[in-house]
């Protein structure tokens, strides 16, 4: 192998080395108080190398509507650890900021140059942006993966019975969040639900609350969803609710594309 | 003293000591796995005792509009110690349940007996009450608190800058909340504000939601806030910019005249 990539995600350190565009072993770690000395250890003794990291500390964000940033100047970690920051996206009006998902979505454009559209990224920090030209036009960052943990730390997300009726309401009236939220609690504690079924509909009433809000940017917009697993398909399944399409893409691959595309940036 | 109170909130069992209405030693400690045995070990060794139980599990709740239920028939917990559980309240449309509120809402209204007009209980849940007549006719609760102290866990609560304005924002338009919520984080990484006014920012925002979606509850009402410190302080706030003059109580005085008057009951 002849670089790494790495990325920094919620406390959490991942590897991944490359020989040219092919990848090889994935590795993750803790990243600790100090991510640097992680990264460090994580690369075993040998010859120089290269890292593009995502999500790296410190790394100053590059203002909307901007292409894809290049990585941010090259930092010397140790004689043999360099390592290319790639940095996030900041928005002034409204007030936003991502980090390591703008890799994904530089990743996406890597490899659909002319993609003219919406990306949407669940997560913890769900990401809507709005792709033309080449450019991030302008993006909206959601906190309703990370409401949902709080609210249903208990319960399993096995089940979506119920899911679809609570985005309908939520996108209906979407100032009753708070309370539904409470009676979707309510009615589980009372026995007149499931774990699982609560869960579904307090996902519901969240996801459905957030494309209320983020309308202007799937409405007649061709989306694709980059993401996999329970959360993802929510996603996916409340936009079909909406009469939408929705394309879904693996968020790894869009990873490591962005990772690639920064690596030719160098 | 001759009989005690306890209150069963997350995971803490407080325990108050009694002698005919006058209010003795208080003492807390961790509920754990058994809150019965929890109870029997703060209670010394000496003679039988009747202990009235606020939040305790198990207890059937009583179903609105109703008076505030008396105590469910007496459990031994052992030769010694018989329990009194207080029931909480439970609402079928929109469906509802709380627990240990219920005792605080019954010690307003035994001292006010012709209040007429609502009660806002601030916390994690926060419980809004409608009474009339000796009844609760109606209540509703909202996740407010437990969504605001798991977006802002990290983050000092001094300041109250900015909060009016995000009740005024988040009340002309609740279905922005989550893209809000995610801005006002942004700004905070951004370090264009603070974390206290991130804090107030945040708070103002959730509680503007809920008085959006309570409105039914307070609008040309007489409210008492029912509580103490900065989140009360914050409703009864969030309260004035919409042109109320909210009474505050004490939420000890409260809980502790309900269990007065269920002792009264038995």
């Amino acid at each position: 192998m002849d670089w790494a990539a790495a990325e920094l995600v919620t406390g959490e350190l991942r590897l991944w080395l490359f020989r040219g565009d092919a990848q090889g072993a994935a590795i993750t770690a803790p990243a600790g108080d100090d991510p640097a000395a992680a990264l460090r250890a994580m690369l075993a003794p040998g010859a120089a190398i290269d890292v593009i990291a995502s999500g790296w500390p410190g790394s100053a964000p590059v203002r909307v509507p901007c292409p894809p940033p290049p990585p941010l100047p090259a930092l010397a970690l140790d004689p043999r650890v360099t390592l290319h920051a790639l940095p996030g996206l900041v928005q002034d009006r409204p007030a936003d900021l991502i980090g390591a998902q703008a890799t994904r979505i530089a990743g996406h454009l890597a490899r659909h140059p002319d993609f003219d559209g919406v990306l949407c990224l669940p997560g913890q920090q769900t990401v809507w942006a709005h792709l033309s030209a080449g450019e991030v036009v302008s993006f909206r960052s959601f906190l309703t993966g990370e409401l949902l943990s709080a609210l249903t730390a208990s319960m399993p997300d096995g089940a979506s019975a119920g899911f679809a009726e609570a985005v309908q309401d939520a996108l209906s009236r979407p100032a009753g969040l708070a309370a539904e939220l409470s009676s979707a609690r309510a009615r589980l504690a009372m026995g007149l639900t499931t774990p699982p079924a609560a869960h579904a509909q307090m996902a519901g009433l969240l996801i459905g609350a957030e494309l209320a809000a983020a309308r202007p940017w799937w409405l007649g917009q061709p989306v694709t969803v980059i993401g996999h697993g329970w959360l993802a398909d929510r996603y996916a399944e409340a936009l079909v609710t909406q009469g939408l399409a929705p394309a879904m893409a693996d968020p790894t691959r869009a990873l490591l594309d962005g990772f690639r595309a920064a690596r030719r940036a160098l």
